[in-house]
């Protein structure tokens, strides 16, 4: 009797230039050896730059290849694009390489839509790359939100003794306020309490942090946000049911005492999530999409063009990332 | 052959309606069992108050009581106010303990700029109830630099593992970007650098936070404030021949090898460095106000309203404060 085929996993090389390229070697070999017993991943990249980086390493060149993501039956290597990345330096931003980041993440996703992968798991892409080659997302997030035609969704950044969810996340800091709204927030907060339900198999006590200094101290600093804006996104969340407590001053929600008390915190806007997960989780984060109809999670930090191919990029927070979808539930309709 | 008298410092006891009084009460047993052996603490509170909460926590009610701060040669009570304070009850905001709050710093000042202490030290009060006093304040900062009338000043927070300094405090989320310009952010990077290398006694490395997410990615984000702002400022800053870096992405400021490698981080708002040192520091940090003519510090924490005169706050945060100025060159000028 055959055990059932692992579901699949589509991971996207990212940015050729950055780490992306040597975090899927390394990716290789920890499948090779056994490390991933609860899915197969597969990476959509450029088999010609992984030779280049290997060689440059001293990693062994030889890899499994697919012709077509549903043909893999173990770890294997899907070569999407190579076109003009011949030219291609570590470090450097550039169009080829932004293009080739896209196309990576767009054939993903058409396996994805078709069944051929269980979940995507995506190498960080540089933005400037990304938009030079006429791509115009702000990252990740939106890219995927908007082809897997998700009709809400958030980014989380999840390790197990912190998570964090995003109201707004790659916008200007002065655009934040005018993103906010009940009903944005309300989105946040059910997305959030869904994911962590999952991963947590029990219902999770979410914060959610409010804006302004110590927030906003009953509307002595800034606009009232926190009473017209997300007291009653709060209100209603709790209204339906979960668990949420807020608005509290951000930096009142990560202390020791509140991060033993709270399985997560919503918050309004990227720094004031990505700085505590940073600080406590940097290498072992893993970002999700929520929302999406497959799970979506990468890495949680940037192509790291100063050390790119150098052999000197933590796989950890890659690792973490191909993990973790089969913790969410997604992952429980299989590839075929 | 006696040794010259050690210097005063004024101690405000803070909202009475919170943890300060049940805070004096701590640090003048402290003292009295010799604890700070470079400074002579005098609260500046309200005897009648301080002997309500002692004899609710059944703590000793003899204090050595002062008529006039310069008269003290030991620890002791300066008993600045009382009127109105036979209502005030623990955790309620009042205009009568906002005033009482008020006083004790006026009273400190008048003090500090006759030269009959040293440096002050100021314990939380509530912002609400000092606006309700009809002292519009936004906080202890902005008091304290208008009435010693500093030039220019910044708050800081510093314990030795984390210490920030703040181009802005306590606004509005949204007034930030309006309050941001090279002289405002050179005049932190000024501030910053003197103290750090009087309390280092080295030239300190420091940091300089963007505003935007990942610093604006180049503009992508954001209205360019870190091109058009901060990085002149810390050009400028370099010239001046103060070590500093920046601006670099807010969460990537304080990860554990950035702290590491530098002993200051320069921060655009409130929440950017509060968030990072309640996280690291929280009851051991101490709030410095820079710029001003004598040393002037603040517990790191809140009134505590919810746990105030039940004998639960921790004093670590005052005790940093109390023994963080003699570390400022301004200690040097002793008081008569």
């Amino acid at each position: 009797m055959n055990s059932p085929p692992l579901p699949r996993l589509a991971v996207t090389m990212g940015d050729p230039a950055g780490v992306g390229p040597e975090l899927c070697l390394r990716l290789l070999a920890a499948a090779e050896a056994g490390e991933f017993t609860d899915c197969l991943p597969v990476v959509f990249g450029s088999i010609a730059v992984l030779e280049r980086v290997a060689d440059r390493l001293g990693l062994p060149r030889r890899f499994p290849l697919v012709a077509e993501p549903a043909a893999a039956t173990a770890a294997a290597v899907y070569d999407v694009c190579g076109d003009g990345l011949e030219a291609i330096k570590p470090g450097l931003v550039s169009p080829a390489a932004g293009e080739a980041a896209y196309q990576y993440c767009d054939r993903a996703i058409a396996a994805a839509l078709a069944g051929s992968v269980a979940g995507i798991v995506t190498a960080p892409l540089n933005k400037e790359a990304l938009q030079a080659a006429g791509h115009h997302y702000p990252g990740h997030t939106e890219l995927f939100a908007e082809r897997l035609a998700a009709e809400r969704s958030c980014m989380m950044q999840y390790a197990d003794d912190i998570a964090c969810s995003f109201v707004t996340t790659h916008v200007g800091y002065a655009e934040v306020p005018g993103l906010l709204s009940p009903a944005r927030i309300g989105e946040v907060l059910d997305l959030t309490d869904a994911a962590l339900r999952r991963i947590r198999g029990r219902a999770p006590r979410l914060l959610v942090c409010g804006l302004n200094p110590h927030a906003g101290e009953h509307s002595l600093f800034g606009g009232g946000e926190e009473e017209r804006l997300i007291a009653p996104a709060v209100a209603a969340a709790v209204a339906r049911g979960i668990d949420a407590t807020g608005p509290v001053p951000g930096d009142t929600a990560f202390t020791p005492r509140a991060r033993r008390e709270y399985d997560g915190v919503v918050c309004m806007y990227h720094d004031q999530g990505h700085i505590p997960v940073k600080m406590i989780a940097f290498d072992r984060a893993v970002n999700i999409t929520l929302g999406l109809p497959v799970p979506r999670t990468s890495v949680d930090h940037g192509t790291a063009f100063d050390i790119a191919w150098q052999g000197l990029a933590d796989p950890g927070s890659l690792f973490a990332a191909v993990r973790l979808p089969a913790r969410l539930a997604g992952l429980a309709v299989k590839a075929p």
